[in-house]
């Protein structure tokens, strides 16, 4: 079997799955605020696992808020920046067309809350367009609650300028949120070095366990709590933390800190699998081909070959790739991120997506060119070209 | 050893073990929401799990919303609540002093939003005055928002008259909301048989993993999401789901089901347990010891000796306790819920919480009896009796 779905979510890793089950056998399990030695022992194992977790992602543990993923996350930022108390007037929330749903729909959920939301237009390389957002400010920063650009997109893989919106925002005195989801755990980052003063990780995206997740604040007291609960997590997010997951967020990046020399090796081979797929089928598009991408993303189009017809006959083959993402709709039209990449609906209804890991062994690439050469092939008898 | 707290967390419990080690190995691992064999095996999973808890819990499938524990539950029914379009310039929340902390901070929160919090007075054998209620309804039905009142107390493991609370509510067409925390897993409860209208679980008090949760509505629609992501939970609940969490939830729930015959042994074993401590130390006070209560909680103080100093004996005995709860300050002071009960500092700084399960074997009250019997007689030397 080869999985290449690691955008929509990694498998448990191998070093997760050997820990839990050592862990489970072993305990402790109690609550970890409880003031008796079960509940400081489990207390000492999470603090023990925010620490690695800080250091692996260049943050001060302060800075480590455990939670339960990435749109977790992403809520609690808007509530925090969107805030009465924050807010002060600002109406204006700026986000890009190739936002990931969460972002979009949560943004939107504050138009009846008195906010409007402007959408930026995004290059045909898939890349936002940082003109019309320099304009915006130019015109208008002091009505500008908040402004919303990822870090890497999770259809096509396209790195964002984060880093230049993030100074473009702090200059103007405006809060920049950056959709960092798809960018832990494929490519290098170190949050202290990076001018970013938020982000938020998933534990499903990584091989931790599912329903885990990190926010990063250099600045906490910043945060106004989403779930508010019993002082939990220094007040800014309240519940019972979820001991056990928090542990296999310290494991799995522990692995990929250990494995992330391959993601050079995995871009390489990937350029050269597109390179090859393209010898092989002239009339194949690759989505953002010339723009710098996460190592292990492909998005790719045979224009008037049906994408889901191309996933099937890649999963009848074993191999498990999508057509868009895991959260859009399962409809088959032109994705939102793509349409705003002025994606034509013929190529826009026939891509898949294609998404490795550092993780994986390099050979898949020689087996899914194979597989999706042969797929291409029979599709094409069968839809007569 | 002898775990004596599960009011606080219970351990994971063998047959959630037992699953988890064997889903580990087994798989599958994939995003629910992805389009190939893959994520559809994984939804299939965690929609069995859906609704083998929703038949134990009484509930139809599509009232059972999986999100990360009571907490967020709690802060999603507020939330949903006194939503500016739902409110409708209501502008009094009533809850009671015995709340949670979470229950009591998230109501707090909206005081900055418009919101007053009217907190209703506690009898001294620690039922809610539901004559206040009464009483406030009838001169100000009108400005009530919501209230909240819970339906077993985490602390002292009294049952509140929540059903005669909601009904009232309803009869004046107020909001109301019972958290269920503490009575999942320690009472028979049926959702669809209740009058409640909402009610809200954590996984990590009932066995199954930590960061996992339930939040029943007769009406899903009536939630308004406070994580909004792609779409997932029916659009009630954003965020990839925790499915392997989820999944444990069923087991526990499965698990309590089968062994919740035992609770009627375990309450009567509690019983003679508290007479037989009162026979050897007629000091001693059982709080709330004629009202109905959680099969296994006892909160019992010895007036003079510091709760904290029995917590410690009892865990060089190797039995695991709490003073109050795990949430509140661990201060030596009387906690809230026992102010509102009208407790002496006397008794109040005295209480230990000694809360077993169904799943606890009858002779641990044995063992705790001694145990408990040497730790007293023992610090009341050392205390100068």
């Amino acid at each position: 079997m080869i999985y290449a779905d690691f955008n929509g979510s990694a498998p448990i890793c191998p070093e997760v799955k050997d820990y839990l089950i050592k862990r489970l056998e072993e305990g402790p399990f109690a609550n970890p605020n409880a003031i008796h030695y079960l509940g400081a022992k489990t207390l000492m194992g999470m603090e023990k696992a925010r620490k690695i977790c800080g250091e692996i992602l260049g943050a001060d543990k302060t800075q480590v808020i455990f939670n339960s993923g990435a749109t977790e996350g992403i809520s609690t930022i808007f509530h925090s920046f969107l805030h009465p108390a924050q807010v002060k007037g600002r109406t204006k929330i700026i986000i890009s067309g190739i936002e990931h749903s969460a972002i979009h729909n949560t943004a939107n959920s504050y138009i009846e809350r008195g906010f409007s939301v402007h959408i930026l237009k995004t290059h045909p390389n898939g890349i936002v367009d940082i003109e019309e957002l320099e304009s915006l400010i130019a015109h208008e920063a002091q009505n500008i609650a908040m402004v919303a650009v990822m870090a890497a997109n999770n259809e096509t893989g396209i790195i964002q300028p984060f880093e230049e919106i993030s100074t473009l925002c702090k200059k103007n005195n405006i809060k920049y949120f950056c959709d960092t989801t798809q960018y832990f755990g494929k490519i290098e980052f170190n949050f202290s070095e990076s001018s970013l003063d938020y982000a938020v990780l998933s534990g499903h995206k990584i091989g931790a366990l599912p329903g885990t997740g990190i926010m990063l604040a250099k600045d906490p007291n910043s945060i106004i709590p989403l779930i508010i609960g019993g002082g939990q997590e220094n007040n800014l997010r309240g519940g019972t933390q979820n001991y056990i997951g928090n542990e296999t967020l310290a494991v799995a990046l522990t692995a990929f800190s250990e494995k992330k020399e391959k993601l050079e090796t995995i871009n390489s081979k990937r350029v050269e699998f597109e390179n090859k797929i393209k010898e092989l089928h002239p009339e194949v598009v690759i989505i953002g081909q010339n723009s710098a991408r996460l190592a292990g993303t492909t998005y790719i189009a045979y224009p008037g070959i049906h994408g889901q017809a191309v996933q099937i006959e890649l999963e009848s083959q074993n191999i498990f790739v999508t057509t868009s993402s895991a959260c859009s709709d399962n409809a088959p039209v032109t994705s939102r991120v793509l349409k705003s990449l002025g994606v034509s609906d013929e190529v826009g209804r026939a891509v898949v997506r294609i998404t490795l890991s550092c993780c994986s062994p390099l050979e898949n690439y020689d087996k899914i060119l194979d597989a999706l050469d042969r797929s291409y092939n029979r599709l094409k008898k069968i839809q007569g070209y």
